[in-house]
């Protein structure tokens, strides 16, 4: 048995490095997948597409361009994975983490979610249609465990 | 040609309302839904599903059991519904709202954002699924009024 | 908004009376829906249908014949109902309830289950892919109230 | 030719063994794949999880916590399989199996019941969605050979 | 509850009227649909789109042309109904009301098939695949009562 | 039997009036929807929503969000109706009626092509995934009669 | 690029044999499947599983028995398939090739008909669905080498 | 991770070779695939299924032949691959590429579209369904390049 995991959410900590090493060490058969988690690239993926007569270096088209880039990554990863685990840090809104999580749900496909205690209440909807929730990196990693046993 | 339009996310001002109003006096042919809005009935959904013998009434449990009767109306609505109008305020984490939006994107069911230009980076990929953004209530308006030309 | 809503499971004791008159009281736009309910004719459903030259008249092609009468009418009303109802009783095997839910659960359709607190344990899976769990018909009677605020 | 198996349901003998077995002999090209069937590793699926702040330790929302655990793995298997065989033995409630059986006939996979004459009409229901009915492993193994053939 | 019933298979005899109006005298919600099951019609349908240069007023291309004319008819109505009814006689090939049949199994339709038992055998994959096997007018219709209690 | 009958492609003649003045006058029971077809209001549809502090006035990205809007209208449109009629006139591009023939092949939705003889061979693959071909009006109305009969 | 190519219908000559080894000989990258072919282990699959108390030997029961199983095989072949070539010769009723070409035209799968001139007005259904009709195995060798060009 | 990358329209021009070797200088893991690209084997493709009584050797049914000879490798390439890029040249109807891009819109799947300036405004609806608009082959190269990182 084998499992692709998809690892949704926060770019700021090394999270998605802490899951993957510890998966390593105890020899699971997980392939894992994400999107492009260098900040910086992300934001600019669509800027060699700008176009040369529009000033659209900046504000909503340049983000759309990338975003849609981005997108057809992430679409791809998302519908090919068997389980995703969605992380939501203590910074930034993660408004995309939220998106992950409806389109898995809309799928009917199962993820976990990693956060901390003290956004349990805005997250109960996200939380509400996911098949886990965990606090820290080894009880992730403890549930794949598990479910590859 | 008749609408159902689904109005999802912020429910702390009346933009519900004032999109409702709008389309009624211009006698457009839309059936609107929407989640339950009173944010303490929508807190406390699952309250009178209490378990007399487990302390669940606040944490976790108490959210997830108000999520998820909350999310039979909201995936039964969103699954029938034509198009969803998603409002991300200034407030709040909203991630019902981006999560919704996710919901939409993997149906390939199209929805238009309403939210100021503040927050148009952090909603870029929210934006890049969706099949227009508003930034008032007006567009909104305008925009399905188009549509039912 | 209007809900379907299909009652799966027990026969023995008239909880879908029970529901469907109070919701009546109320006045909730609910249209209910469930399988032959009367035991006798859902045994013999297929009887009529019996071949003349095999002797099919009890066992297994007999208890055939007349459960695939049946699924004619379940499936096509699970298929077209919002929410399910499933009861389970203190009697029985009730498996066919069991696999109503495990119906709705592939086909991404919310479901309430109503049973007692004893037999939580054995109905986890069950209830592990239910939206909600409650123990007593007026409990599955304010949920259905709540979801048509 | 080669066939993904899933096995499910009772987990108090060692049927899946002597399936496995009896294929592996005859050379079948079968993955076969199940649940975590270690009865107690499945109860506590969802422990290394516990709140530090809520009494769960018991009741509905351990079974609850535990039972989406193993549901992650069950999905994502079943989705994955093309036959199952579904084994209902003499003891215990077993709706996880009829849940199963459900969740296959939704998604319009063939499945293979398993289980003694005595219990064929509490199963007609399971049984009129099978593809067939099975008294003793080596009428499964049989079958699975014709398959491959 | 109302049924959406297809009829389809054998136009030679007077099977669908003695359904439809056997259905009437009972009062049963049923709205019956079937193919355009006039002969000569059904085979000209093509014929008015017959083109100016080519010689194709007989053969594979005009029979072609009618064929997926009344497909257009045919797939509307079977994705749109409830249940079939499919009927083989004792002449002609009828392979269009097998293929129905097989429409209908992939779809997850549910159908009865309706013909004499001297030709079990070699329909024995379509009735495999079906709900009910009736050998009269006066089954299915008794069947479709049933139904609808 | 009621038709829902989506018209597409060409904006310039008035063949969508002629079509569904021939059917009104021909008593058939057929909802008709299209696109909105007057061409400056489609092509600014998007123009309201314009961001105040971005060159886009023309280009790239005007056009993009008038389509995209004009989307939510076209795709839900499609999605519902039953058949599609779709016209190429001796005009312009009409790369959006090719786009919409596509989009209702993989939805195996049947359409009817509409265009004269001399463009059989550019339109080969899109007449390839057609129920039918006609080069006038009077034809595609005695199809629809046929279809209704 | 490799082709899983589903090989259907007539099973009393040699066509399935005839075109594996002209494609094997032109080194096409073609994975074939079908149905077991022996008539006689077609018959009897599910006579194993015969049920000691009932009197089944023969008739209804004993086909609908085998059939199942065998549908067990052929369901998952043809899901799996990119292509089916389906053939029907002079004798027999040969609905399950029908049936076959059904299920395929529901799942949006493309097929290969192979019959020769004097069936065409009886096949016509089943080649209006088709994507090519050959009359000998030579022209489906030839579409094949084609295909993966 | 690998991309299976779909390269549709316009044939005239080595647009694909040049995609596919800059690709491979890069040495991303991409399996690149197509329809037949050689116009006059394309054009021919059905040919060999010439019927001996009909004159068909040219006109709508020669290629009619053809082009679903042709769709029965394209929409199983299509469907199997996780991006297309779809090309727009200065020549030509191209109603098939427009086609594809229709198809890939309807299973959201996502595509990049490939062309000049100046036909941005015909091609708006096929670029309002698209994840991105290159202009140039590098800029598809480089977009490749950074959805592999």
């Amino acid at each position: 048995m084998q499992l692709n995991v998809y690892l949704s959410g926060e770019i700021h900590t090394d999270w998605r490095d802490q899951i993957i090493q510890a998966c390593q060490m105890l020899d699971l058969n997980i392939v894992f997948s994400s999107a492009v988690t260098n900040h910086d690239e992300s934001d600019s993926a669509g800027d060699l597409l700008k176009q040369a007569n529009t000033d659209e270096g900046q504000g909503y088209w340049r983000d759309h361009r990338s975003a849609k880039i981005n997108a057809m990554r992430t679409k791809t990863l998302i519908e090919a994975c068997d389980i995703a685990v969605i992380r939501f840090g203590d910074k930034y809104k993660q408004w995309n983490a939220a998106f992950d999580a409806g389109y898995c749900a809309a799928l009917n496909k199962p993820y976990i979610t990693l956060h901390s205690e003290d956004i349990i209440h805005p997250l109960k909807e996200v939380d509400g249609a996911a098949h886990a929730w965990a606090t820290d990196v080894r009880q992730v990693v403890e549930t794949l465990r598990y479910l590859l046993k």
